[in-house]
């Protein structure tokens, strides 16, 4: 890693504690416990889940797989690191890097699980039923306050320089995954197989991932969170949808691409073409200030013409948006914030944390915000063939060409998705 | 799959209403309810942690990713399975396979989370933590009552001719997967790169495995649950440990090999071998009614005999085992029982579900039984450079030849397992 991006790191650390100290004095609060959540074993096993540790713990120390750790926040004091690292011959040891932010912190390595050292008025924030569980809190301590904790989530709404340097670096990294990912499409792998060489290009194993990748061929690229990897490829190849990202220092890149395979009709790759198209023209309409839902329903109004010009919808664009046959093609979101977490905390807030649900005519919108610069936000909007969704339009005379639809069923869809950060100078494309 | 596989899946399941039926009257029961489980969410978002369903659940189907489902047993009754199959675009729905063997239940679809209809004295099996929260129980139940779950955990002790063959073709699978890793190792590649070689030949993803991978190179091979995949090849190359398995309709194998790299001391390709050997001659004595805890004392005269032979200890092999030096060097159990977890459940119980717990002097060992025909153990001795256990060691006058020792350090340790069916007949080897 580079000199510069420890220098981001001890900015966006120093910076983060600077936002914590005024909110704690705002709740008259004289500790903060932070923890980092530990893994579950499954039920009746002795073998744990998979595990990422807690949004705002990782906000601090970056590293999203550290268990059973405490940072404590006080006022005009270094942040305190209670970092467990057992002596233990069964499994390598937690280590803190060597790095110069560390020094930002005063570390604790601990040999037990603790429960860290409150003073004066204190609240811990973490998963209550653990916290309840496992940990033996002082009966001062508040836990998980949820106006606190709405208010550290709208800190992580707008991006240090670090974090924004941390999520380019994911994209750089997934994107080597999406080019492997094709490469092994153009050679006929299996789902199980693209999945693979995404993870080997991409430099990560599955359990670190930010979500579980979606490889879909064929008719799995219309199931929209397609959930597994055939062990064997299909005889035909029409298509392959890749929806895969990558971690560093626990940022999330999250991008989508769609391939034409050797067997689709010609028309799907025209129609991937123009969803490419689509995805830049809305990526420049970004600007601070702009509503995300007028972006949302201008991807609406995109697809509407797409369907027109491709043959899809022999009627006006605009009756398209107006009747629902948009929504039938795409009943996802244009797009989420981005950070930490995949689809990152405050998307469905109000800066002042109040709450800001979808609108009942787009319910799977995962962000209704004003844009601001230093936002990270995804912009994917999609086209897929999904016969649960297009059986409702069968039964009404729309004028769709259905014949057209059928043929390019078995291609199942199209997504393109791009990480984009707002800036006052307009969009700034971190998966180029 | 064979017919025969069929056939023998058919004959599991009425032996296992049988089974149950008598416990079930045993114990006064008009309905036992189990449940699959249900995957949970990593706080405070919204993608879920890994998932494996409650193992008496697979035990009945076979399938080990089925959640918010449910199996009703109930006197002279098919059993009834409650499947969770929700019509969803976003997801790959659910579906039975179309398999001889699923004509042994009344299967109901459910498009909803339900609670099962339960008439009369019932009981509940699952975990108590979700049932709680989730699940609205009639009164009447007696959830997860553990002496019926001991009862029905020893009946998963000793296999049917149906799980020794899905134990069979799990190692069959892990097989190829761990001639991947040794031709990774061979090629130079990162443990990350060992890792997908090995996933890829045993046609799997991680997040199925049936425990997490044990990839290590060099002084990694020595860290017994090693549990991180480094993403660089180390400069020089001594060793590779691959522990690792495959699930086959829910059962799991549980194979480890060690290999020797091109830079490692000559002495530590002999140790690898003697190793194999000790595997061998532990395995020929394997026959109903031995106790385990003889085998696991016969590895560690075994092992002393490797330390005399080739010079790592000066004295007599007897005193390398009564002074506790082969524990030093072998700190964990000879094995335990394998089924539909990789650590099955009962190996410290008795047949009668009375705890039957490790000895003060092999705190590690996780099988404590008198063995009997039907069983499926591992094998798996190991020799290691573990500096931890080594250091007490290293303060008292014991003959080690430290020099040795130090050299070998750098390639970890040792670890062979096989996956053995006890018979009367005597050993039978799965993982041949």
């Amino acid at each position: 890693m580079s000199a510069t991006l420890y220098q981001l790191q001890r900015d966006h650390i120093q910076a983060l504690n600077h936002a914590y100290q005024a909110r704690m004095a705002a709740h008259n609060l004289d500790s903060l416990a932070i923890y980092s959540g530990h893994a579950n074993n499954h039920f009746a096993d002795d073998h744990a889940t998979s595990f990422q540790s807690y949004g705002h713990f990782i906000h601090w120390v970056g590293m999203a797989d550290v268990q059973h750790s405490w940072l404590v926040i006080q006022p005009h004091q270094r942040p305190q690191l209670y970092l467990y690292a057992p002596a233990d011959f069964w499994h390598l040891p937690t280590q803190l890097p060597e790095e110069p932010w560390v020094a930002e912190f005063d570390v604790h390595l601990c040999s037990d699980k603790i429960t860290p050292p409150l003073t004066g008025r204190a609240a811990v924030i973490g998963d209550l039923k653990e916290l309840a569980n496992t940990t033996p809190l002082a009966n001062v301590a508040t836990l998980h306050p949820e106006g606190l904790v709405r208010e550290l989530d709208e800190l992580r709404m707008v991006k240090s320089a670090y974090e924004v340097a941390c999520l380019r670096e994911a994209n750089r990294l997934a994107i080597a995954g999406h080019q492997a990912a094709n490469a092994a499409f153009i050679g006929a792998s299996a789902e199980l197989d693209v999945q693979l060489a995404y993870l080997g290009a991409s430099r990560q194993r599955e359990s670190d991932v930010p979500y579980q990748n979606i490889i879909g061929l064929n008719e799995h690229a219309g199931v929209l969170h397609y959930q597994r990897y055939d062990l064997s490829a299909p005889k035909r190849r029409y298509s392959l949808l890749v929806d895969a990202g990558r971690r560093f220092r626990g940022y999330c890149a999250d991008i989508t691409r769609t391939y034409a395979g050797p067997d689709a009709p010609s028309e799907f790759g025209e129609l991937i073409s123009a969803m490419h198209g689509l995805k830049d023209e809305l990526i420049t309409q970004i600007v601070p200030g702009i509503e995300f839902l007028t972006l949302h329903e201008q991807m609406h109004r995109g697809l509407a013409d797409i369907l027109v010009s491709h043959g899809l919808y022999q009627g006006s664009a605009e009756s398209a948006v107006e009747t629902g046959v948009t929504r039938a093609f795409c009943p996802h979101g244009l797009g989420h914030s981005l950070g930490i977490q995949v689809h990152d905390v405050a998307g469905l807030r109000q800066p002042d944390g109040s709450p800001s649900p979808a609108p009942d005519t787009h319910p799977a919108l995962r962000l209704t915000r004003t844009l601001q610069a230093g936002m990270v936000i995804t912009i994917e909007p999609g086209l897929y063939f999904i016969p649960m969704l297009l059986a409702p339009l069968r039964k009404k005379p729309h004028p769709i060409d259905w014949t057209l639809v059928d043929r390019l069923a078995v291609c199942g869809g199209i997504r393109i998705e791009d990480n984009i950060l707002v800036t006052e100078g307009g969009p700034e494309n971190l998966t180029l």
